[in-house]
């Protein structure tokens, strides 16, 4: 139970290190690498990576990709919502399949491994597995989403709400900046497709596993190459409106104000004390508005943009519970009204307790120490997780760096993360040959 | 000595109520309003008053002001910087001369009353002077001031700056948005003028009055149609900022973050914390801005727009001084760096003892209650005061309001400031008779 316990000894590499040994799995790693560098040279931009669903810029990176899949022996297809998806085993009606993928869009300047390094590793680990000469008792199934960050269109996980039958004729409406809808660049894109068939069948689909960078600090904070994800936070976003009394700055008395920035200051720092004092609560203000703005006058409307986190849904309701009292006794104390405008709020998703059972063993098999954490960042397997059994492996962010070109990865990471998934997909297939009903929700 | 005292005995009419008579007043006060409402009519836009230095809707109401300048009797000049100046009296180089005045230009969307009032009302002085069959022993010049809000150009005070030879090359080099210079605006507008023919003489130009709105709450708050200005206060506009790291605002702990919008939220406080607690200050912060900006992103770095006001150097400077500690202060409990970027750093001025003293005598001649005040806001007479010795007689702002399209005024009160006002150039008249040099600095 010692050794056990302690992280530096399963940290260290073991007698027999799961299937996929690391000479192999390293260099493994390096071509996944290598193809991310590939996959981000197509742009919409010649001077950044800036790459959105549904363009010329997908078109190409899926040729490219397309390429490898075949040369891998997956059958490769487009699905209406422009998803690529590579097929390799058993492909029957009846036949069990384990999805494996992430996002191939990036943000306007982004990084090279944001959603495409898990799509790369999806089919890489159907590459180790040829090479191991293992048969797996399912299909498998890469997919490459067509969005997930909601650039174009302003509302992200399209790719993964077509999977799971979500995507509604108001998303199909919504319009990119030129005007363009989404039905309108689904049919340039991948003409002749049904929406319905993009439908995984919630019966035959064992389960949906996600490779993706940690986009956080926690892991490189802990010292962890990989970490299970636990869940997908939940997730408000919502805009608090002070409005007092915009007036002169130099003719206005301190006790005649009744001053916008000032309560918003006074949020600002009452969201930061939310979060600190509750276990497991992220929470943030990342912009303030103040109106008419300017040095010389003082605000006489103020929005707040507050983001609230958590992977436990009482945790985060009693911290929104909290801010609603706080913004109402600055407003009543500074004579102000307030007002809360809700965009965004999607509670906490855990993931599927048998597979993250497996991804724990797997972790085990490849000689790792086990860290598990919960993802703040939402994520395609946010989106299937309700439906089709999910599970995360998170990779080490450097710096915690994320959103940014500078986005890194350990070449090492890569390797210990591609020797559990594949410690994984066998401890799977023999979990699956005994018992096929292996998942569950907790 | 308990009469004097008493605000309510004093504000009741005197039985003899100075030089003007209430009616008169009352008369004259309507039509420098319906002026005001004339002068507004010349706009750079159709929906709304705009009026910057040396453009077409200046020359406009130039043009309008001339007129009833010259049937009241006054020679009228354009000087190079674009100020209308009308003279009465005796004009000889060595023949003392009171200057009375305010600015011509408004901001965008302006009201009518934050500028032209005040030279409506120099106007309106000298007009009841001639009316009441009084010779002054000095010319009166009444000047419509070019430009004092500096929207056009980005600098303030262009025209009353020409009257003390404080303009400078770099100013005249200054643009519009549209690439035009100060000197070309000048050339255009007035040609073949002298800048030093625009300066007054300090040797003969015996003092400067200035009639404007209050443009903040206190006269109204303390129910006073007018109040003396005792001096304009020093104002210091700095941006704080602040440096931490961005990060993703659902993956960072709060215990990893190193968040600028936090720290700017802080010294908000502190700013209005350190002007509650200090006598005479009035400090704000009209805008934060933070970058990267959003509702999902830690702020990396916040600018945050520091205005501090007092008329009372000491305080001002005691007030800075704190400001830096606090914020190095923020700065070093949550790891970010601080600097400060001085804008604008104005020491205060104060009105001149002996033109006050005439003043506050006036307003009891005019059987009103006497109210002395800081004013907040720069004016014309701040750039005047350090040469010519100036004074300031506020009107009362309903609602505190300027700076709006809403801005008011009493017409009551504008009769009220016209009977001070007369008052002043009578008691100026007898004291310059018995003792040339009545003016001085305390």
């Amino acid at each position: 139970m010692a050794a056990r316990d302690t992280a530096g000894a399963l940290a260290a590499p073991l007698p027999d290190p799961g299937p996929l040994d690391l000479d192999t799995a390293t260099q493994l790693a390096r071509r996944a690498l290598d193809r991310c560098d590939a996959l981000a040279a197509h742009s919409e931009h010649p001077d950044h990576l800036a790459r959105r669903c549904l363009t010329g810029a997908m078109a190409d990176a899926h040729a490219t990709l397309r390429g490898w899949m075949e040369q891998a022996g997956l059958t490769v297809e487009v699905d209406a919502i422009g998803n690529l998806r590579g097929v390799i085993g058993s492909t029957g009606p009846d036949e069990p399949r384990l999805v494996i993928g992430s996002h191939l869009d990036t943000i306007r300047d982004a990084g090279k491994y944001d959603g495409p390094l898990g799509v790369v590793l999806g089919l890489t680990m159907v590459e180790a597995i040829r090479e191991l000469g293992i048969e797996l008792p399912y299909a498998v199934e890469v997919v490459g989403f067509s969005d997930e960050e909601g650039v174009r269109f302003g509302r992200p996980f399209l790719g993964s709400l077509a999977l799971v039958g979500k995507l509604k004729p108001a998303d199909l409406a919504l319009t990119d900046d030129a005007g363009t809808t989404v039905a309108e660049a689904m049919d340039t894109f991948a003409p002749g497709r049904e929406l319905a068939d993009a439908r995984l069948d919630p019966e035959t689909t064992v389960g949906y596993l996600e490779l993706h960078i940690e986009q956080g600090p926690v892991l490189e904070s802990a010292g962890h190459p990989v970490g299970v994800v636990e869940a997908i936070a939940g997730h408000r976003w919502e805009t608090v409106h002070f409005t007092g009394e915009a007036g002169h700055a130099g003719t206005t008395p301190m006790d005649l104000r009744r001053d916008a920035m000032t309560a918003a200051a006074e949020l600002v720092l009452a969201v930061e004390d939310l979060a600190r004092r509750a276990d497991g609560l992220v929470a943030t203000v990342g912009d303030v508005t103040a109106r008419p703005g300017g040095n010389n006058v003082i605000a006489g409307r103020a929005a707040v943009e507050v983001d609230a986190r958590s992977a436990d849904a009482g945790v985060l309701e009693r911290a929104l519970l909290d801010l609603r009292a706080i913004a109402a006794d600055i407003a009543r104390r500074r004579g102000l009204t307030v007002e809360h405008e809700v965009h965004f709020d999607q509670a906490p998703v855990k993931m599927d307790a048998g597979l993250r059972a497996l991804l724990r063993e797997a972790v085990a098999d490849a000689g790792q120490a086990l860290h598990e954490l919960p993802s703040g960042a939402g994520h395609d397997a946010r989106i299937l997780a309700p439906t089709i059994p999910s599970a995360m492996l998170f990779l080490r962010s450097p710096g915690g760096l994320s959103h940014h070109p500078d986005e890194r990865v350990h070449a090492p990471d890569v390797a210990v993360a591609l020797r559990v998934a594949v410690a994984f997909l066998v401890r799977l297939a023999a979990r699956f040959e005994a018992r096929p009903e292996i998942t569950g929700q907790p």
